[in-house]
C-alpha cells in the first residue's frame, strides 16, 4: 500500500466520522453554498476546462463532448447539487425496531456508509454529482476523475473543499486523485481497511477492472444489453412507441434497448412495419436468418452482435419460437440492466416479470424510463447491475449501510 | 477459467432457475424431509465422518471437536432444518411500489439471490445449516467445505441431493465442491458470471483470502475484536455480570468480549473486583501499564494484543482517560463487530450508540447477544462486518436480492 494512498484513505477516514454527525440541516445548507460557489467561480472553472480540452487534443469528438464545460453546464450541475439539498436525509432513520423477550430494545437504524471511492472517466460533472449525493448520504468521498479532466476536476472539487473549510469544517469530506495513472486506480481498489464502497463510473472496461481488481465491495453499475421481447398477443400500437422511444430517444445510454426478439408468428407481418419505423430514425439493422429473409436490408448479425452493447443506433433482431425461446436468449446474453416484454397476455406478461432476472422488468413501456429520476428517487449515482446491495438505479438510500443499536438495561446471555 | 468449475456454476445456475420457481410451500415441504432424511441417514453419515476423523489424525482437539459428528449433533442439523421450513418465505414480498405520474405502476420486489457459495473449514453442520438457509431464500448453493470434512460434507449434501431428486426437482440445488485444493477455491473465488454472492465462513485467514482474492461479491463475515467500555458512571452490579458473560459465557465465539476499556477514574477502586471476577473463571489478564500498576498479576499487553481475537479466556484491559478516548481506541483497533458501553449517563450511552461505527453496538447488555437466533431471525448464516449489503447477523432475508418489475401500458419517455 502507498504511504501516499493511505494518507488519502486515513483523510478520508476521519473526515467521514465528522461527516456522520452533521446534522441534515447542517448539510442542506453546504450544499446550497456549494451550488451558489459554482455558479459565482464558473468562469475560473471554465477556464480549467479549455486546458483540459486544449491538452485533450487528438481525442475523438464524443469524448471531447463528455469533457466539456459550458456556463449552463456548470449551472446544471448547481441545480442538481440544489435537488440533492432539496432531498430527505437518507440517514438515522429506522430500518426496524423490535424489543427481545428480555427486554432489550434492538433497533436497526439507517447510517452513513463512510468512505466512499468514484472512479470515473472524462464527465468534469460526475465530481459535483458524485459529492453532492455521497456528501447528503453522510460519507466522505474519494473522487478518481480521468485524467483528461483533472483540471476541470480539481478546480470542482476546490470550491467545494473551500465551502466546507468556510464552515468550519474538514475539507477532506471531498477529496480528488491528482495521480490519475492506472496504477494508482488498481492501488486505491485495494485500499481496504479506509474505503468502504467502491463505484466505478464508465465504460465496460473500467467496471470490468474495478470487478476484477478491487478487494474493496464493489457496486457493479451501467452495463446494458437490454432486449425488447415482442410476443405473439403484441399491440402494434404499443410496440412502435415503445421499440422506437427505447432505440432511439437517446441511443448513447445504458437503459437504450439493444435487441429486439419477435414471436415468429407475428414477425412477417409486423417486422417490416417496426423495421420501415427504425430505419426512418436512422438505426442500422442486423438481425438473424429470419429476420434476414423477412427484411432484406437487414445486416447478417454474428455471435457477438447477441452480447454488444452498441450505445449507438444499431438494434439486432432475432425471430424466435416462443417465450421461453426469448426468456433463454435473455438468460443467456443480457447484462440483466433492462427488458421489456410487448404483449396483451396476461400469463405471458406474469412469466415475464418473475422469470427475467435483471435489475427491472417491465411490461409494455419503454426501457429508457431505468433511471433514478424517472423512478423519483430526486438524483441517482448509477444502475446497479449486481445483484448484492442495490439493483437497479441507486438513490441516496443506497449510498447508506445500516448499523444496530441495543438499549439494554444489564442484560447477559443466558 | 477451469472447464471444471464452469460446469459446477453452469449447473448451480440452472438450478437457480428452477429455485426460484419454487413456492414457500414445496420449500418447505423439502426442508422437513430433508431433515428426516438426515435423521434415518445419521448411520452412514457418521461412519463416513469417522473415515474423516481417522484421517485426521494429528490436529489438534479444538479442531477434531468441531469436525466431530454424533447422533445428537446430526440432530440439531435436522432440527435447524425444520426451524428454516418454519421460517417465513423472504422472497416476493413487495419492497415498495409506487406509481409514476404517468401511470406506470414500479414495484421492488424481493427475490432470490441466484448461485450462492458457501466457502468453510471443518464443521460439517454448516453443509447442512448453508443448504437449508439457501435452498429456503430460493438460490441453488455451491458448498467447499474443508478437505477433512469432505466424506461428512458428501454424505450429508447427498442425503439432500437425493431427496430433491426424489422430488423431482433438479439434484444440482446443493452442490459439493469435491476438489478442496486452495487453487480450486481461490479460481471458484472468480466464477463471475455464474457465482452472485460468496460467503466465507471461517477463521480470519479464510475471510481475508476471500477478500483480498474473490473478484464475486463477498459478505465479510465474523472476525470479532469486541470491546466493553466501562465509563465513570458504570453500575457495578451491571458491569460484573456483563463483563464475565461477554468474556467466558463461550470464549470461543466471534461476539465474545476481548478487550475491556475502563474509565481511569473508577479503575482503582472496580478494576481489582471486576479481575477478580475474571481470575475466578479462569480468564488470563493482560493490560496497559495502568492496568498492570493496579492490578498486579495482569501481564503486560504487546500493541498486537489490542488487534488480536483471541477466541479464548484472555482479556486485555486499558485504562482510558475519558469516553472520547474509549471511541477512539475502538475507532483504531476494532474489528466493528460488536462493541458496548456501561453507563448511567444518558449523553454518553447516545454518543456511544452514535459514533462507535460497529455492527452492533449495545448499552448495559453483554456483547453475547450479536446473533441471528437472539435478534429472532430464526436462524443465521454468519455475522456481517462490512457495510455493504447486511450488517449484522444475517438471516433469510440478507440472502436475497431485490429487481424491479414494472407494470405499463404503452409508457414511452418523453
Amino acid at each position: 500500500m502507498s504511504a501516499d494512498l493511505e494518507r488519502v484513505g486515513q483523510a478520508a477516514k476521519n473526515a467521514a466520522v465528522s461527516a456522520a454527525k452533521l446534522t441534515a440541516a447542517e448539510k442542506d445548507r453546504v450544499l446550497n453554498q456549494c451550488a451558489e460557489a459554482l455558479e459565482s467561480n464558473s468562469e475560473h472553472i471554465l477556464k480549467e476546462n479549455n486546458c483540459d480540452l486544449e491538452s485533450a487534443e487528438g481525442i475523438k469528438e464524443s469524448f471531447r463532448d463528455r469533457l466539456r464545460l459550458s456556463a449552463s453546464r456548470v449551472k446544471s450541475m448547481a441545480d442538481g447539487l440544489r435537488q440533492v439539498a432539496a432531498l430527505p436525509d437518507p440517514t438515522n432513520e429506522a430500518v426496524s425496531m423490535k424489543n427481545l423477550p428480555n427486554g432489550l430494545a434492538v433497533i436497526q437504524k439507517r447510517v452513513p456508509m463512510g468512505v466512499i471511492a468514484v472512479i470515473y472517466e472524462a464527465r468534469p460533472n460526475v465530481t459535483a454529482d458524485a459529492f453532492g449525493l455521497c456528501f447528503k448520504a453522510g460519507s466522505s468521498v474519494i473522487l478518481r476523475g480521468g485524467k483528461e479532466a483533472i483540471r476541470s476536476n480539481t478546480a470542482i472539487a476546490q470550491v467545494f473543499r473551500d465551502v466546507l473549510a468556510a464552515n468550519g469544517l474538514n475539507p477532506d469530506m471531498v477529496q480528488i486523485m491528482t495521480d490519475t495513472s492506472h496504477e494508482t486506480a488498481r492501488k486505491l481498489m485495494r485500499l481496504n481497511g479506509y474505503i468502504d464502497l467502491l463505484i466505478p463510473r464508465g465504460g465496460a472496461g473500467l467496471i470490468r477492472s474495478a470487478v476484477e481488481n478491487s478487494s474493496i465491495p464493489v457496486i457493479e453499475t451501467g452495463v446494458g444489453n437490454c432486449h425488447i421481447f415482442m410476443d405473439e398477443s403484441a399491440d402494434i400500437n404499443k410496440a412502435v412507441p415503445i421499440i422506437i422511444n427505447a432505440k432511439t430517444q437517446r441511443p448513447g445510454v445504458c437503459n437504450a434497448v439493444e435487441k429486439l426478439l419477435i414471436h415468429e408468428r407475428i414477425a412477417a407481418e409486423y417486422l417490416p412495419v417496426i423495421a420501415a419505423a427504425l430505419r426512418e430514425k436512422g438505426v442500422e439493422l442486423r438481425g438473424d436468418k429470419r429476420a434476414v429473409s423477412l427484411v432484406p436490408d437487414v445486416i447478417p448479425a454474428a455471435e457477438e452482435d447477441w452480447h454488444a452493447e452498441y450505445a449507438d443506433l444499431i438494434i439486432a433482431i432475432k425471430v424466435v419460437a416462443d417465450i421461453d425461446e426469448a426468456i433463454e436468449h435473455i438468460r443467456t446474453y443480457s447484462s440483466n440492466h433492462s427488458e421489456a416484454v410487448i404483449t396483451e397476455n396476461y400469463t405471458n406478461a406474469q412469466r415475464f416479470l418473475n422469470e427475467v432476472d435483471s435489475a427491472a422488468v417491465y411490461v409494455n413501456a419503454s426501457t429508457r424510463f431505468t433511471d433514478g429520476g424517472e423512478f423519483g428517487f430526486g438524483a441517482e449515482i448509477g444502475i446497479s447491475t449486481q445483484k448484492l446491495h442495490a439493483r437497479g438505479p441507486m438513490g441516496l438510500k443506497e449510498l447508506t449501510s445500516t448499523k444496530y443499536i441495543i438499549y439494554g438495561n444489564g442484560q447477559i446471555r443466558l
